[in-house]
């Protein structure tokens, strides 16, 4: 793509865009909520109206994927069709109907002095994206970012390049129709590792990175950035079943937190039982994964009840499976739970199933993760179930988001001092 | 001090000391208010009964500092003695009396399917402050990080480190009689750019750092750091004197904001004024100015006004002087003033001063900074003067913290869910 180009081409292009992405934020702060919805309605409608383009730009990146021998999974990743074009388009009109954040006022104060101080919510300002394969979240991020007054810069990977490009095209020209500052929303041009390089280095006109993919992609923007990342490397999900608890609502919510969609970050896998409960408990359970055939990895506590597990070694504790794999701890206490939890978890979501009142509220305000459980999947670790709407991904770091990240967590705010001269 | 320590063994040395803060942290989120306010007493009449031991090893700094020929404004940063420690140790009492925002409930949300959310506030975890010479910054951080119930891990400058290490050792000795649990807070016994390297890189057990200090420690930090920082590199404030501005309101507010005290962030660097009113009052300013001998840099128009001015070069609208200067810039609308102090300011705190209520909330609207001012002088940009007790400094950075940074910002969120055994 940008074969032709020399580093400092590619850091004069970005550098320009990134001007323009902050003079199209100081437009995008002044429009007010319903200027913005006309716009995510048009937009909606323009990509609808698209839908041929984007399907022909879909099938370039599709040849191509195809060519480069990618895996099936991925080609069904990559692929766009009416169907998804219109979920897509959907999906903007939804983001139209939730709540506008910006413009509360979080706190007020009268000082003594006379000062009247108001900490308003206000945009960000200008979002660096940096994605990879699927098309969708092009639009999906940029909508997000728009509702909540940002500019955006895109940068996609190189397999989705013809898809991202028709789709950023149709939202930023069905945008403009309806009064979108130009530049609102940018796709880099090209997908070369410099791009990113470029991107993380302007922290002058990029105020927040959100890097969306795998984690070789993450940790090179975290390495690379000059200004604040939001992210999550891993979702290392734990399910603690205490002595306390009711052992149906034990199998109901372990069966489904491991087994509902294994291959997403809120899934478990990694089940601590207390030793008060396993010899009744953990052959019930160890039946009812063996229907659904996940393999189960035992510790030697786990293995003296139930035989027929898989030794977990050292490493299982800390791995992510994404798949149908599970690996099983006995406990002797709630502290050694929590402990376990903190030390080998990746501070994502993490349950305790128990009646004992006294031990969740322990292993709630014990435990450090964005989300943690009393008696409820780590399934539900979502924006959507939270009621935010939209996610536009989850956090496990502590600085600004932490959890699900939604348009609320797009913003920042602002002091507001009004006052009659006051100098003292 | 550390020449004999390889990069391994320092690299060795922080990564130690992370892992002790994060276990410190465990304990210190799990003390409540009561608890955290009877250690900070107890640091604090340590602190005082080891008065003569700080003073004995500040003197050994002060020495090392005559040696290597510090000017006498440094030397005075460096100094300690009995009155400026009883003043650091008032200060631990004040914090002691402010209000602990851990354990807020910021929202609460019942779900549909009984879920009910709460999103709880919580200390960050582990903070490292990186400072340059002032000693009193070891106390000053690390009891606010304390309060707010994180751990910290300080790294001083090499003029301070033997007061560092004395006041440092007072504090976690003192709280640790009153059950501060053991490497609360920690000094980095060295002080070479290899340990700003490794805490900037130890992204497993640092959260957040905040350096406080010149611009060349920020931005050697900003460029390691994998975790997030919290900062600002200037304050080049403004006032901007509408057409519509009270005279006398004027003049009062914009004495105020340069001369009140020049050397600090929140002092106006730059006056703007619109040209409706300039012909009759920027003289009069002129001479206001001049009997506080402040020199003035105008702008043609200014100078065509008041012909004494000096010409204000390119470089002066994006200088901070701290000192008895000021550029000063004629503007022909509300609309200039905005662009101007987008484009050239900090983003730190600007100013209007105007009787135009629609002027002024359009100001307000526009001016993409921490703080906005109408009517009201920059030098009120201030944690103290905001009702917050203390800060632990100002932010330019629109993550997390915007604006005067107190105990509230020191602190995260963390969702607590319950529930009945809910699978979706």
């Amino acid at each position: 793509m940008s074969a032709s180009l020399t580093k400092d081409e590619i850091h004069a292009t970005i550098t320009a865009m990134g001007e323009k992405a902050r003079q199209a934020a100081y437009g995008l702060a002044a429009l007010s909520a319903d200027q913005k919805n006309d716009i995510l309605r048009a937009m909606a409608r323009e990509l609808r109206e698209q839908t041929e383009t984007i399907v022909a730009a879909n099938a370039h990146d599709l040849a191509h994927a195809k060519e480069k021998g990618l895996s099936s999974a991925m080609m069904d990743r990559l692929r766009l069709d009416t169907t998804r074009i219109e979920a897509i388009a959907s999906g903007i009109d939804q983001v139209a109907h939730l709540h506008d954040p910006c413009g509360e006022i979080l706190t007020e104060t009268l000082r003594p002095n006379g000062m009247l101080i108001r900490q308003v919510r206000v945009p960000i300002g200008v979002i660096g994206i940096i994605y990879e394969s699927r098309p969708n979240v092009t639009s999906d991020a940029a909508v997000l970012c728009l509702k909540s007054g940002n500019a955006t810069i895109l940068r996609g990977g190189s397999e989705a390049i013809h898809s991202n490009r028709a789709i950023a095209d149709a939202l930023q020209k069905g945008g403009e129709d309806a009064g979108l500052p130009a530049h609102a929303i940018q796709l880099v041009p090209f997908t070369d590792r410099e791009s990113v390089v470029a991107l993380a280095q302007m922290d002058r006109y990029l105020d927040l990175i959100i890097p969306r993919g795998g984690k070789g992609l993450i940790e090179t923007v975290v390495s690379l950035a000059r200004m604040p990342v939001i992210k999550h490397y891993d979702g290392i999900c734990h399910t603690f079943i205490d002595q306390a608890a009711d052992p149906a609502m034990a199998i109901r919510i372990a069966i489904n937190a491991k087994t509902q969609k294994p291959g997403v970050c809120n899934a478990m896998e990694t089940l601590l039982i207390h030793e008060a409960i396993s010899p009744t408990l953990l052959p019930v359970l160890a039946a009812a994964f063996g229907e659904k055939n996940v393999e189960l990895r035992g510790c030697n506590k786990a293995r003296a009840i139930v035989p027929s597990l898989i030794p977990a070694s050292e490493e299982d504790w800390s791995t992510e499976y994404l798949d149908f794999i599970l690996s099983i701890k006995v406990v002797s206490s709630l502290e050694e739970a929590i402990k376990h939890i903190n030390q080998f978890g990746s501070h994502h979501s993490d349950c305790i199933v128990t009646s004992d009142e006294k031990a969740a509220e322990h292993f709630l305000s014990h435990i450090d993760s964005a989300c943690v459980f009393h008696n409820v999947s780590t399934r539900l670790a979502d924006g959507e179930e939270f009621g935010f709407g939209a996610e536009i991904g989850i956090s496990t770091d502590k600085i600004h988001a932490r959890g699900p990240m939604a348009l609320r967590e797009l913003t920042t705010y602002q002091y507001r001092i009004t006052g009659e001269g006051v100098i003292k």
